[in-house]
């Protein structure tokens, strides 16, 4: 029996997320076929949909029917008719958080046939290591008076010790395995004061990797200096709130808020870790064959690199690369191609590659 | 006797702030006379020199002596020697609360002669209103179990239906006459909570305010749709920290991150308002003559025009405008002229204007 043998569960979720998520299992099972692994998919139809039937995003016991798998392959999730804070508690967060998946890794690189908004954008290739489960994403606080002109609403930001010290570790780590340098985003000038305890736990931690150069740097000039010296960035390690910020700034600045990938990583590797595009359900466009599936094939290739499958990872990143030179590019990159036939040319690269 | 008599403290305060406050007082004394108004500056000499003598950033009773004044000019605090908290809550912080100058106003455009790192950014004309006394920046909150591993920090953010009414209120007057369009930044996905409440507040403001187009913006989209959109923006509303990320990244999109003014303002007019340059002290440059002047010299038409002198405010932008594209431009725009040179230069057109 072959050990490499990995169980997926598959959201493809709501809008596009129907129709890329195929996109990827087509080009990860020819994968498999040629690097020698086996992939069983389990498809799980959770989100609007099932909302609509059920009342709910995923079944009661969703996070326990994940749990025994190796990893999860998301789409997308929103509804036009459904508040954010349904299809989001109702699913991805709770997947995020139950699973331990602390890390949110996004990658921007500057792929052929993309154009940026900016002049030179030659140098971009960033990976923002942004903290997924505390900070400032917390239910905690409240509102009072409702109604009246007495109203306040309060909101805790949480951070600890050992929240910051497991993704700067991480950062660290990866960063030490390519350029070196290490960016922490901050708010510490006495404003926000969980910042200084941010700045403290980063420097300790950072101080225990070798060859990492730590620099810590205001998220205003942060932004900022993304935007005139993007090459100046290796990896960035941010809180929940600054990640979300700039890797959405950063994956414009590279021009592909459409198809930029995320993982959200589970280190231990305790639970299974979680691999989405950014984008998100795109409605207006869902249905019509047309949806960008660089996203979900890149955040495939994360998925495969974190099961052990790296030449696999680097083989579809390659025939992405290979068919986006070609000139083989959806709408939104000015291309006429459609979601499948973007697809094909990838699996052509795959087969004439190597 | 001159009813238009304005009394105006100046607060040059560290590093260049001491060489681009002389700078506007030259010019404005020059407005002054060409259009009829009286101005008293009463200087202090406030600041890290103020506090290496004293101890602290300004007198115990400096904000009283601010209080009968008609505005506050201030350059630059910050000094390599002192930690951020000291410079910021000792003289801007307390004049910004103390004042209730709940207004941040930050107008970013793209002057001549200034190089966008963006390939297209004709169309940019945005000011930023930032919420400037509440939200995220509180001192609420704390660190418990220091140096332990359960060690944790919780901040607070605080958000008050007055303070959230005010601020949109004052953002949909100035947008009214603008190009009517207000975009309000957020982030309500019902992860923070607080969110929510803001975009309540502010929706339920906009509606009483005719010819006013709201939109409701989350605040990683916005940061991304700032790059890639940039003229799509004309008014934008947000919270504190929102508000000071988005200043500086459209600062940093219109090439102007050192040449960007701005208005702390009490808008009943109970206090006196504060216009600051948003660069920094830059104690790299300090002392050489060379500091570029424009920052200093648009928070000082910011602060004619709040004064109600409108067209010395605007005369002033005219001038600044010339001088530029006239080619006199400082080193970090890659010209060759000093501090004295532009504003002589400045003082030039003004005298040939109108
Ligand atoms: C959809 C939303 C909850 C989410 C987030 O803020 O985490 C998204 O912006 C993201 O970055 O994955
Ligand atoms: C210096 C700092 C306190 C300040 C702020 O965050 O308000 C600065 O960034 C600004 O935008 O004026």
């Amino acid at each position: 029996m072959n050990s490499r043998r990995y169980t997926v569960d598959l959201i493809a979720g709501d809008g596009i997320g129907q129709e890329v998520v195929p996109a990827a299992t087509r080009v990860v099972d020819a994968l498999a076929r040629r690097h020698g692994f086996d992939m069983t998919w389990r498809d799980r139809n959770w989100g609007s949909a099932y909302f609509f039937e059920h009342g709910r995003m995923m079944p009661v016991d969703g996070i326990e029917q994940l749990s025994d798998g190796d990893a999860i392959l998301l789409g997308a999730v929103g509804h036009p008719d459904l508040p954010d804070h349904e299809t989001l508690w109702g699913l991805l967060i709770p997947i995020r958080r139950e699973f331990l998946q602390y890390v949110n890794l996004r990658p921007v690189r500057v792929l052929p046939g993309v154009v940026s908004p900016l002049r030179d954008v030659e140098a971009l290739d960033i990976v923002v290591v942004r903290e997924n489960v505390e900070g400032e994403y917390s239910a905690v606080g409240g509102r009072a008076y409702r109604g009246t002109t007495d109203e306040f609403a309060i909101q805790e930001a949480v951070f600890t010790r050992t929240g910051i010290t497991r993704v700067a570790r991480y950062a660290a780590q990866l960063a030490a395995t390519r350029r070196g340098s290490l960016t922490s985003a901050t708010k510490s000038n006495g404003i926000i004061h969980s910042m200084p305890f941010w700045d403290e736990v980063v420097a300790s931690v950072v101080s225990e990797v070798e060859g990492v150069r730590l620099r810590s740097t205001l998220i205003d000039a942060l932004a900022a200096a993304l935007v005139l010296r993007p090459g100046d960035f290796d990896v960035i390690v941010a809180s929940n709130l600054f990640g979300d910020i700039l890797s959405d700034l950063i994956a414009a600045l590279a021009g592909s808020i459409g198809i930029a990938p995320s993982a959200n990583i589970n280190p231990p590797r305790h639970h299974p870790s979680m691999f989405e595009p950014i984008h998100g359900s795109a409605p207006d466009i869902a249905g019509k064959g047309i949806a960008n599936p660089v996203g979900q094939l890149w955040s495939a290739s994360l998925m495969l690199d974190h099961l052990g499958e790296a030449e696999a990872a680097t083989a579809l990143m390659t025939a992405i690369e290979t068919a986006m030179s070609d000139g083989v590019l959806t709408a939104d990159l000015g291309g006429t191609a459609g979601t499948q036939e973007f697809t094909s040319a990838v699996l052509r690269a795959l087969s004439s590659g190597n």
